[in-house]
């Protein structure tokens, strides 16, 4: 952001780019009078910022007791294929990645009937925890065929999305996907990955993408935090044999 | 189903009555030689009648046990908007309702928000459970605004669907809807209800039913077991900023 950008929208971004670094969900904002002696700026700046946060969902203020920082939660509609990163740049959040594991494995039943493999096929599995503001959101389970597989095992995972990675250097356009979509709860692997209770809500998301020819190369196991994650969609209704029109 | 059915669509159609019946999720089925003794019909009759219950997901065999009757579980495209009862329909399952409660309350702010009333407005509210063969699936809190809901109110909501008491009754044709879909956990009245343990996976829609003009008419809290629904869709991919085409 130029310093152009008004004085409110610089304190707004410089407190976001604060979260999952030295602010995190839970811990309180600096007061009113903090900001306003480390910005210099007026009360009504520090003020606009801090509802801008508040409008965003990245920070809830409680009467009498200030603003803190908030566990990320976000509405996403079901309109098109997007990855996590692209989501979150829309939401305008900084998202990451931590890497937990790139293996070769010989592929299970459902991933050999997702991506229309052979008994026997071999492929990668990149398992990944997903960060919002510095903040586990999701837990994938990624599956590529090998020839795909090798080449994004080599890449900086961290900090490049799969989509892109497949898409932009590996030649593999992603036309749709399909989406099988379940309440669930988590486990103890999650548990500790999404830092939640085990029990918790999770919304399981199984993910086939493909691509030119309807050729799946991407089958992912997506788990969010129940309480991160909303989907929207919108539905005509469905015309009924007994309905005129 | 006419006497004129092939004998193996005889039986099927006999044994689905039974299920929620006589028949419960996890009981198991008479055997091959039971069944041809009662229908006096030939072994691959019986067979084929049971191997398509299996198909359907009503019946579930295993190895050197004998069939069962399964837990109810559907998977639900996300293409339009339909009702329980439409859905068990196009799944060939009976179905049916055991309302709760039908009172008049002061509408809490989610449900004026979704139904777009004014401060201090009144609605009807109606709790049923949603039941696929016999089974519990789904806890519906409906709300209606008053001049709908007096009339709802009346008919006969375990028998009738309130989509098309809507729409065939009271002049009230629905649009579309919107969704908003989340994971969750049964609290000690949901798992009362579905008949699962407290902190199972639970669904939850919240869904907005439209009238002509976009005007809202029918706002609903649906709580599916986890265990019983997967909601599908197919999306296009985004066509991104960096993108050729």
């Amino acid at each position: 952001m130029g310093t152009n950008a008004p004085l409110y929208a610089q304190v707004e971004q410089s407190l976001v780019a604060r979260l999952g670094v030295s602010l995190h969900p839970g811990d309180r904002l600096p007061t009113e009078d903090e900001l306003i002696d480390e910005f210099g700026v007026s009360r009504i700046t520090v003020r606009r910022a801090v509802q801008n946060l508040v409008a965003r969902n990245l920070v809830v203020t409680r009467r009498g007791q200030g603003s803190f920082v908030a566990v990320p939660s976000f509405t996403q509609s079901l309109t098109a294929l997007t990855g996590f990163v692209e989501d979150m740049d829309a939401h305008g959040l900084p998202s990451r990645a931590r890497v937990l594991r790139v293996e070769e494995i010989a592929a299970p039943p459902d991933v050999r009937a997702a991506l229309d493999l052979p008994l026997g096929a071999r492929v990668t599995r990149i398992q990944r925890v997903r960060l919002a503001v510095g903040h586990p959101v999701s837990f994938d389970d990624t599956y590529l065929p090998t020839d795909l597989g090798r080449l994004v095992a080599q890449d900086d995972l961290e900090n490049e999305q799969i989509f892109t990675l497949l898409e932009s250097r590996h030649g593999t356009p992603l036309t749709e996907a399909s989406y099988a979509m379940r309440a669930s709860t988590a486990d103890a692997v999650l548990a500790d990955a999404l830092e939640v209770a085990e029990g918790s809500a999770i919304f399981r998301i199984e993910r086939t993408s493909y691509t030119s020819g309807l050729r799946p190369v991407d089958y992912e196991v997506l788990h969010y935090r129940g309480d991160a994650i909303t989907f929207t969609t919108r539905l005509p209704r469905a015309r009924t044999p007994g309905q005129e029109q």
